[in-house]
C-alpha cells in the first residue's frame, strides 16, 4: 500500500506545482509570462497524465484489485484501502478510456473554442462561435462513448462533477425543485420591492479588503495555511491541506461582491483546509464533489452570510471601516442584503433566482448531449426556457447562452453542481441545526467554529470516501431531497418579503 | 540537434516550475505551506536531474561530440552549435561525477548545517556549528575530487561559478587589487569624513516603492516581462526572459537599501530579458557566470547608481518624493551616498570596502579547501585577515566568520563572483565609455537606453557562448585586469574625499 501511495503522492507532487503556476498566473505573473507559462503548464500536465496512466501504478494497483474485473486481490485492506483501490482504478479507468489523439485534439480544440467564444461573447456574435461549438459538442458526445454509461451519455459527462450522478435523477431532484422555485418567485415578485439605496454608495475598498479578511479569519479560515489575493475571477487552489489561495475582487461600487466572494471561497478553502491530511495525494484526500465543494461555499456565503444572525455579529464590525451605515438597523440591512431581481446574468443572481439559472442550463446541455440539437438552434432554446424560468428574453447572445465559459472549455455536465450545492448545503444544515446546540445564537455572537469543526468532522474529514449523495445519507439520515432547500428559502424570504 | 535542444527545453520547463515554486516560497507563501513545498521542490529536482543523466540526453549528443573524447562527431555544426554541445557535454559530464548517494548525503547535510549556521549565528557560538562545517568541507573536498581538477581543488568549486576560473589566477587578480585599494582606504581615512545626516531622517516606505519602480523602468526593465515584490532578502530569479521576478525590502530608516537593492536587482534582471531568446532551454541561453551577472547588478547599482550624472537626473525625481531633500543639491548628495566607512559585514559594506571583504573570504576558503586548516582556528584565521585588511576585529563571531550563509549551503568558490563582478563591470564601462558617444551626459538626462541597448549586444545576447574572461577580451579587446576597476575608485574617491 505503501508504494501505491507513493506513486499517487509523486503525481500530486506535480500537480500541486501546476497549481502554483496556475495561481502565479492568475494572480501576479507578468504578461509576457503567459506564452512560456503555457508551454510549462502542458508539460507538467504531460507528466502527470503519463504517470497516471503509467505501467507502474497498474502493476501497484493490481496487487490490490483486479483491474478489468473491480475483484479485490489482496483480502487484507481495510474498508478505507478498498475504497481506496477502487477510487484509483475508477480515476485510472477513466484516464485510459481516451485514446491519446483524441485527448490532443480535444487539448487544441479547447484552447480555439475559448478564443472564439471570448470574441463572440465581446461581439455578441454567435454564429462565429456555432461552429467551434458545434465541434466541441460532437467531440463530448465521442468523450461520452469512450466513458461508457448505462442510461444517458450525459451520464458519462456528469459523473466526472458530481460520481454517481444521473440524468434522471438530476431531473427528477430539479423537478421538486422547478414548481415551489418558480412559485415563490412569484409571490416575491408581486410583493413590495425592497429599498436598498444605501447599498448603491461608493465604498473604499481598501476597507473592504481588511473586513473581508477579518470575517474570513472569523468563519475559520487558519491564515497561517492561506492567503487572500486579487484576480479578475475569484477562485479557491488547494495546493495542499496547510496551503490553500483564494482570491477576491473589489468594487467600491459593489460594498457586498467582494465580500461575499471572500465568504464563498473562504467556504471552499476551508473544505480544502480540513481534508484529511494523512491521505493527501490519494483520492481520499479530495474533496467528494464539485457539487459539495460548492455546498460548502454556498452554505456560508448564503445561509450563514446572508442570514440575519450573521449580520448581528457583523454590521457592527462594518460600520467601524464604513461610519456612513451608522445609521442602518440590522433588521433593514438584512433585508437590502437579500433583494431578489430576476438577473440574466447567472453569476449575478440572487440566491433565489440561481437555481433556476442552473435548470435552464441542465435543461438545455443535457438535451444538447443526449439528443440531436442543431446547434444554430441552442440560442432559440435558451431563450424560449428563460422566458419559461424568468419571464424575460435576453436582448442579445452576450446576455444570453454566450454569457458563460463552460462550455467553451468543454465543461458539459458542470452546472448541475452548483445547484447540487445548494440542496446538498441546506440538507446538511438542516442537520448541523438538529445537532450542534443554539447555533443561530453562536452565530449571532460571532462564534463560528462550532459549525466549522461540526463541517470539519461530518463532511471534509471523509474526503472521497463517500459518493456525493451517500454522504449525504451519511449525514442527515435522509436520501438526498430537493425540500430542506426550499423550506430554507421560502422560509426565509416570505419573512424578507412579507408574504 | 532539435531532439537535443527539445530535451534541454524539457529540462528547462522542470526548472522554470521550480523556480515560479521557489518565488513564491520567498514570496507570498502562507508559512503553513512549507514543508510540502520542500517535498515538490525536491521531487521536482530528482526528475530534472534524472532527465538531465538519462540516456536519452547522451544518445542525443552523441550524434554530435563524443561523449568520452569530446571530439566532434557531425562535421556539419556551426560555431554556435559546436559550442553548445560542447557546454552540454561539460555539464552533463559534472552532474554525472558525483554518485547518487553523494548527493543524497551532500542534500541532507546541507538542510542539517543551515539549520544549525542560523542557530549558531543567532547564538553568536561558533563551536556548536564547527562540526557540522567540518564535515561540509570534507564533503566539499571530496566533491572537488569527483569533479577533477588540474591544479588546485578549489579550482573545481570555483569553476561552478566562474568557469574557466582558477585558484592562481584569482590570487593574481587580487594581488593587483589588493596593495592598491588598502592603499586607497588609508587615504580615505586621513581625510576629513563626509557629513550624511541628511540620510538619517525617517522616508515613507511607499514613497520608495514608487519610486524603485520609476527608476527601474527608467534604466530599461521592462515591466511587461517583469515584477517587484518584497522578500526577506532581496533576488532576481529568471523564469523566461519574458518573466524575471526581483524582489527587494523597504526600510523606513534607511532610503537607500531599498533602491540601491532594487537597481542591483534591475541589473541582473536586465541581464536575463537580455539573454537569447531562441536559445532559451540549452546552455548558450544561459549567463555566462556568477561573476558577469555580478557585473551587470553592480555596473547598474554602483557605477551609474551612485554617479553624479545619474542623480543630476534622479534627484530632482526624488524631491518629488520627499519634499524634505528640497533644500540637498547634486554635489553634496552625491558625496553622501558614496560615504566611505570600514564595515565588519559584507552586506553592509559601501563599494570601496566590499572586495576587501571579498579578498578575505577568498584567502580564508581557498586555504581550507587547498588546505588543511583545522575547523576550530578558522575564526582565529578569519579575525586575523580582518585585522590584517581593516585594521579591526569582530566582537563575535556572528558579525565575524557566521555572518555569511554560503558555507552552510556548501557555496565554497561562490565569493569570488561577486568581486570579479566589479573587475568585469570596471572593463565593460570602460569600454562603453569609448564606444558610446557623450554616454555621461546621457546618463545626467536620463536616457539610459544607448547603455542599456549596448550591453544587450555586447554581453546579454552571447548567453553563455564565451567563458567570462573570453566574453570581456571580446568586448574590450584586453584581458581581464583588475585596473580598470582600481582607476575608478581612485579616480572617483579621490575627488569625493578630495584627496
Amino acid at each position: 500500500m505503501k508504494q501505491l501511495k507513493n506513486i499517487l503522492l509523486d503525481i500530486k507532487k506535480l500537480e500541486s506545482a501546476a497549481s502554483v503556476l496556475h495561481w502565479d498566473q492568475e494572480t501576479y505573473m507578468p504578461e509576457g509570462g503567459g506564452d512560456f507559462r503555457a508551454e510549462v503548464l502542458a508539460y507538467l500536465s504531460l507528466m502527470g497524465h503519463q504517470m497516471a496512466t503509467g505501467q507502474k501504478l497498474k502493476d501497484e494497483l493490481s496487487r490490490h484489485i483486479d483491474y478489468n474485473s473491480g475483484d479485490l486481490v489482496n483480502i487484507t485492506l481495510s474498508n478505507e484501502e478498498k475504497r481506496l483501490v477502487e477510487l484509483v482504478r475508477k480515476d485510472l479507468k477513466k484516464q485510459v478510456a481516451l485514446p491519446d489523439d483524441f485527448v490532443e485534439k480535444m487539448s487544441k480544440h479547447t484552447s480555439a473554442t475559448q478564443q472564439a467564444w471570448i470574441k463572440a461573447r465581446k461581439e455578441k456574435d454567435f454564429s462565429a462561435y456555432a461552429p467551434f461549438l458545434e465541434k466541441m459538442i460532437k467531440l463530448k458526445k465521442q468523450e461520452a462513448e469512450y466513458y461508457g454509461y448505462e442510461d444517458k451519455p450525459y451520464d458519462a459527462l456528469l459523473d466526472g462533477f458530481e460520481p454517481g450522478m444521473t440524468t434522471k435523477r438530476v431531473a427528477a431532484l430539479f423537478g421538486g425543485l422547478k414548481e415551489r422555485l418558480v412559485k415563490l418567485v412569484e409571490e416575491i415578485n408581486s410583493a413590495k420591492q425592497i429599498d436598498d439605496a444605501v447599498l448603491q454608495q461608493s465604498f473604499n475598498t481598501n476597507e473592504q479588503w481588511k473586513f473581508g479578511m477579518k470575517i474570513a479569519e472569523a468563519i475559520g479560515l487558519n491564515m497561517k495555511s492561506a492567503r487572500q489575493d486579487v484576480s479578475a475571477h475569484p477562485f479557491t487552489i488547494g495546493l495542499h491541506p496547510e496551503d490553500v489561495r483564494i482570491t477576491t475582487r473589489l468594487n467600491d461600487k459593489m460594498l457586498l461582491s467582494g465580500l461575499f466572494s471572500t465568504i464563498h471561497e473562504s467556504g471552499h478553502a476551508i473544505y480544502e483546509q480540513g481534508l484529511p491530511k494523512e491521505q493527501y495525494g490519494t483520492p481520499l484526500g479530495e474533496a467528494a464533489s464539485f457539487g459539495i465543494h460548492e455546498s460548502q461555499s454556498r452554505l456560508w456565503e448564503n445561509v450563514i452570510g446572508r442570514s440575519k444572525e450573521f449580520w448581528t455579529y457583523a454590521l457592527p464590525l462594518l460600520k467601524e471601516h464604513y461610519p456612513q451605515l451608522k445609521d442602518v438597523n440590522v433588521a433593514d440591512w438584512y433585508r437590502m442584503i437579500n433583494v431578489v431581481r430576476p438577473s440574466m446574468i447567472r453569476v449575478e443572481s440572487d440566491e433565489v433566482y440561481y437555481s433556476l439559472h442552473i435548470m435552464l442550463r441542465f435543461d438545455v446541455e443535457s438535451a444538447i448531449i443526449n439528443g440531436d440539437v442543431n446547434v444554430n438552434d441552442i440560442p432559440a432554446l435558451w431563450n424560449e426556457k428563460m422566458k419559461e424560468y424568468f419571464g424575460i428574453t435576453p436582448k442579445d447572445d452576450a446576455e444570453g447562452v454566450l454569457q458563460d465559459v463552460h462550455w467553451s472549455f468543454g465543461g458539459f455536465g458542470y452546472f448541475p453542481s452548483y445547484a447540487m450545492g445548494n440542496l446538498y448545503g441546506a440538507q446538511i444544515m438542516e442537520q448541523a441545526e438538529k445537532e450542534i446546540p443554539e447555533l443561530w445564537k453562536k452565530v449571532s455572537k460571532g462564534e463560528f467554529l462550532p459549525l466549522k469543526n461540526w463541517l470539519n468532522e461530518k463532511v471534509h474529514t471523509h474526503g472521497r470516501f463517500y459518493d456525493p449523495e451517500d454522504l449525504i445519507k451519511v449525514i442527515s439520515g435522509e436520501p438526498l431531497s430537493a425540500d430542506p432547500f426550499m423550506k430554507y428559502l421560502e422560509k426565509k424570504y416570505k419573512e424578507i418579503y412579507k408574504l
